[in-house]
């Protein structure tokens, strides 16, 4: 099974959450699912796992594992605009694993780190690899809404917040800061801000994500995309759009708005006549890629393609 | 590592939780955190995982995986005298895994089933065994408080809702019903009620978790703990104490209260001079046993014990 094929699949089964249950205002297929509380007010809630062999290499530091582990939840709260409250984790730790007590230590400082202290989880043993979840909690600033991926318009802008490829190779998929910082910016500027969702997939797979989740046709320049500074010599567009593991924010923002520490890679457009929403990216000379068909699909690859 | 010895790391270390960030009611420690939300309500959140081999053999149904991966994370909500409002769902599918569609159609019905429909997930492949992590959150009726499982008193009647042992050889553990009938009524009642929580690994282990959280001596009278019907002869009061699984909830009952469905099996009393916090099972000759050396720990043993 392809991730995207199955995630199709769930969000197809879950389109009528919201109108047959009342707690739920989002469901499956955003960053973060979007939640009513018993007194009213909206929480955002998500959850990511982390495995070795997949996420990481066996060797890598417990610290590091850990941070990551929590970094990538916290990075779909900021990517709703939101600000991380509480987390809960799970572990499955490999048989007569010796350093359940340091791994658990790592995770709960981590989680301080970013507001959202370890306020549950459950821990089970396994033959299999190191696997971990993270679910983070996270609130709106008051008086905002949460960002959704499906709200971006023809006309719009679209931006990242940082640098892109070589994740992998430069280790920065361990030691990413999740855009926490833009994330509150967007928030308080919430009118001129349509889309927002992170970059876990890479740029091509998820700037189409978030195309066909606003119905439109998203059209990135491969030459305005920033490119991560790396000692791997050459590091081009191409690699930006299909490393993944970049945690920088994809926005679309209201035409003319602008934003520090936003760079315009692009902008979003109307489906043509029998067109199906997309994203593109095209090269200076006009050749255009499918964003679809770039980025890495974390469920049919064994490891990172670097790897 | 011990499972105990891990979590009562994970408890010290978490002491000073609630203190620290005003969202947090309730840490780790009880079946479920309690936290508040932005509008000042209070919100039951807990996860627990299914881990093929471990807590299902391979070849189990897929609905019955899905059931029950679904139920335990709802037990626990019972266990707090809470409601179901919504759940999260992480699956480490096996590679080349060929089912994953069924069996998140089977874990969004049973979530349905009790009223916390899956709002968001996440998928992983690996070469690891099948495993889930559910993650339900859970409202207490208006006026209730949460059941902690530190709340029992001297004097109290220590209660069971429902017949014990035999959960694994039976099948049982893949079709129990999470109480949240008797939930309701406790949460209905709650000044009558002083502690709960849910009975997954054994009445013995579990009596002395809760004999311990509320720093009293739990003494069951092996004699009046139900059995469950089974095709094994000879089912005995060991086997209810220590087979787990059993997902009936454990109750303090204040001195002189009753509830239809809930039966007496011991009694809550100071400890001694000296004596530490714990439960013993006492046969009807007077011989004690420590109910922390019965019941299973999910941890150390690779399988069931009928296995």
């Amino acid at each position: 099974v392809r991730e995207d094929e199955l995630l199709g699949h769930i969000a197809a089964r879950s389109a009528d959450l919201s109108a047959r249950y009342p707690r739920v205002i989002v469901g499956p297929g955003d960053d973060a699912a979007v939640v009513r509380t018993p007194a009213g007010g909206e929480l955002l809630i998500t959850t990511d796992q982390l495995i070795e062999g997949r996420h990481f290499t066996p060797g890598t530091a417990i610290d590091l594992i850990a941070r990551k582990a929590v970094a990538r939840s916290v990075s779909d709260i900021a990517a709703m605009g939101g600000l991380p409250v509480w987390a809960l984790a799970t572990a499955i730790l490999p048989d007569g694993y010796a350093h359940a007590d340091a791994l658990f230590d790592a995770m709960a400082k981590w989680a301080k780190r970013w507001n959202c202290p370890l306020v549950g989880g459950d821990i089970a043993g396994s033959p299999g690899p190191l696997a971990l979840s993270v679910t983070v909690a996270g609130e709106m600033p008051p008086g905002a809404s949460p960002i959704l991926r499906s709200g971006a318009r023809a006309g719009d802008a679209i931006g990242v917040s940082g640098p892109l490829g070589g994740s992998l190779a430069s280790g920065r998929h361990l030691t990413f800061e999740p855009r926490l910082d833009i994330a509150a910016v967007l928030a308080s500027r919430r009118g001129e801000v349509r889309a927002a969702m992170d970059l876990s997939d890479g740029l091509g797979i998820d700037a189409d994500r978030m195309a066909r989740a606003s119905g439109v046709v998203i059209e990135i320049e491969a030459g305005a995309i920033p490119l991560a500074a790396s000692s791997e010599p050459g590091l081009s567009w191409l690699d930006a759009c299909r490393d993944g593991e970049d945690y920088e924010l994809l926005v679309a923002l209201a035409p003319g708005t602008r934003f520090e520490g936003v760079t315009i890679v692009g902008t979003c457009r109307e489906r043509r006549a029998g067109e199906p929403a997309h994203a593109a990216i095209v090269e200076p000379g006009g050749a255009r890629h499918a964003g679809g068909s770039l980025g890495w699909d974390h469920q049919s690859h064994a490891q990172p393609r670097d790897r």
